[in-house]
């Protein structure tokens, strides 16, 4: 049932701010989503019922580590991600192009794909466009994403053009294979194209404008978040939307932090993922309505407050940021579990309050007000990021 | 109000086997009971919230954990322990005593106290039976034991008998500060004796009768667990249990696994206490109906059924051995969430299924219908401790 079961549907707008559905064959995903990153399987300290909790409507996986271990064929045999996480609901898995990107003292790309050793055990491997397919389908996840190149930033002109150059072979060749293989055997996946282009604007319009015309049911901006300021994010993405089409679903990849997410719902963008809530906990600080929380710290020893005085989650009703610090200083999983759950509670949040705002048409308010909280309480040393 | 709020009803009997109630100011405690430990304030890779779901009525803390880490004048700042660690129901602490024991190359002995140096930062410390009962009340568990001296197995005969002797200077040096503590502000904590002697049959009956003789709400058997066999263990035990009275609860410490529990209710022992289920979870060991289940291991790899097949809990309806042993090789924190919720369950199953019946006066059916399952499944290599 390729495409049969992915549908997206723009429910209404509020200038350039979209507020829609996208249907998937494990499920409805309303937009502006954000999903958390369960790399491989598993969002890291989560339990499923953990994230139906905190109201997540997707997940996110790596397709390199899931290649990697357990194996594609093994989630395959099992009936897909969704069934061999007992997620049961949608999944969205990376092609590998990132996972080239971050770790590429250990690979070696050229026009062919890409040719790396395993962050585990060393053995080597070889990622293809057709390849990457032929996985992301035996993983089965609901939305897969073509593979690309993400170049580093700063990239050259030169390497931002051959990356380019490359993701748009990568995305065509990708694409008929994909459309071979749903006509023998429909999984019901819907592939996704990535524009790259790093921060050069002519190359993101060429590289927008060739994966469009593949005519995929969805697009991801890529090449974001990788480093460079957050204006040149801003404009790098304000550029590139423009010629996306506002009929597909818009993905802006690895991102990010919620005045980043909120920038970015303002141009349009209706979906993200980003590890930061989840990695974030576990290194001891916490996402809250006035801005990040380094709970590890020692200021925070004897504090009965929760982790975010504003936050309605099940860990802020109960536990104190004393409690929660204590427990991080010994090391406790526990803590990591509770920080974990607050701090993807909270982005589910923002997009539920996103959204509602966009449904009122008080985006513009609603980003206004929240950031003042958030940005409000940086400077007394309590919330540093 | 000391003693006042603590209260022990035995409801029932069934031959020596007792069915019993203990009542203490954080709420009720159904014996046999058996207590997850939370060394720290928290059982480790659980919240309060998976403590409740797995019926858990009580848990245990370590004095030592929390004197050093966050110390005790803060948790009682706090409010005390269950309020501290939003628990909110019964607590117990061990004094100490144990951890004297099971880091001994860290601390010296003598009749005046313990001095040892902190496993986390090196720092020396010195506790006493005064101090300690000081420390507890200020943690302000529900149940405080005797700081005791717990001897290594084996032990000859002249170190057990130094260890019964401090062990009961301690309990009454310790009482006698508790009494007098209690009359200038009262915090409602039951201080329990504890009943030493390794493995020395006279030892165990002189300990029992001077620790008796002070005249406590309830009794611990420590010093078993510690690596004697379990014969010795039931040998101890069976001749300890005769001296202790019928009308105050009974705690084996430190006890353990399934059979082991079995073993002790049957001689009429209430409450249990052990790391097992837990510990024993984060290294890739599950307890299950059919045996000890090695979880970890590749045999499980594609299995789609759960932990325990014939487990109701919330880990075993949703999830597959398959995904938790992936997760589990991929180190992810999600795996030991899993585990550790199941095998927390399945003791609190365990305790469950006792107490029924025993109030059907069918304990020792139950016993053999249990190991015969339990025990029936080790020899194919799946279920191997």
């Amino acid at each position: 049932m390729s495409e049969a079961g992915f549908k997206f549907d723009l429910l209404g707008t509020d200038g350039a701010v979209r507020r829609g559905k996208v249907t998937t064959p494990h499920g409805v995903i309303n937009t502006p989503a954000f999903m958390p990153v369960g790399t491989s399987g598993a969002v890291k300290a989560m339990t499923a019922e953990d994230l139906d909790a905190c109201g997540a409507e997707i997940i996110l996986a790596n397709t390199y580590h899931l290649y990697l271990r357990p194996g594609e064929k093994l989630i395959k045999a099992k009936g897909g991600l969704a069934k061999f996480t007992a997620w049961d609901k949608p999944t969205l898995t990376d092609s590998g192009g990132y996972q080239v990107f971050s770790m590429r003292d250990l690979s070696k790309i050229d026009d062919e794909g890409v040719t790396f050793r395993s962050h585990q055990d060393g053995s080597e491997h070889h990622f293809n466009a057709r390849k990457v397919i032929e996985i992301e389908r035996d993983i089965g996840a609901d939305i897969i994403m073509s593979f690309d190149q993400c170049v580093p930033y700063p990239a050259d002109e030169k390497l931002a053009a051959d990356g380019v150059r490359r993701t748009y072979d990568w995305a065509k060749t990708g694409k008929e294979h994909f459309d071979d293989l749903e006509k023998i055997e429909p999984n019901g996946s819907a592939l996704f194209g990535i524009i790259q282009g790093s921060t050069y604007k002519e190359l993101r319009k060429i590289s927008a404008e060739q994966i469009i015309s593949l005519d995929f049911p969805g697009y991801a901006v890529g090449g974001l978040a990788v480093g460079e300021s957050k204006d040149e994010m801003e404009e790098m993405l304000a550029h590139t939307i423009q010629f996306m089409p506002e009929d597909k679903p818009r993905y802006l990849m690895g991102v990010g932090y919620p005045e980043d997410i909120l920038m970015a719902v303002s141009y349009g963008v209706d979906m993200f993922d980003c590890v930061l809530p989840t990695r974030n906990a576990r290194t001891g600080m916490a996402f809250t309505s006035e801005g990040p929380l380094v709970f590890r710290n020692a200021v925070h020893a004897e504090e009965d407050i929760p982790l975010d005085p504003n936050c309605n989650c099940r860990v802020c009703r109960r536990y104190s940021r004393a409690y929660i610090r204590h427990l991080y200083n010994q090391s406790e999983i526990t803590a990591l579990v509770l920080a974990t759950f607050h701090s993807t509670w909270f982005f589910q949040q923002l997009m539920r309050d996103i959204r509602n705002a966009i449904e009122e048409k008080k985006f513009a308010e609603f980003r206004k007000s929240f950031l003042e909280r958030y940005q409000n309480n940086r400077e007394d040393g309590r919330y540093k990021d």
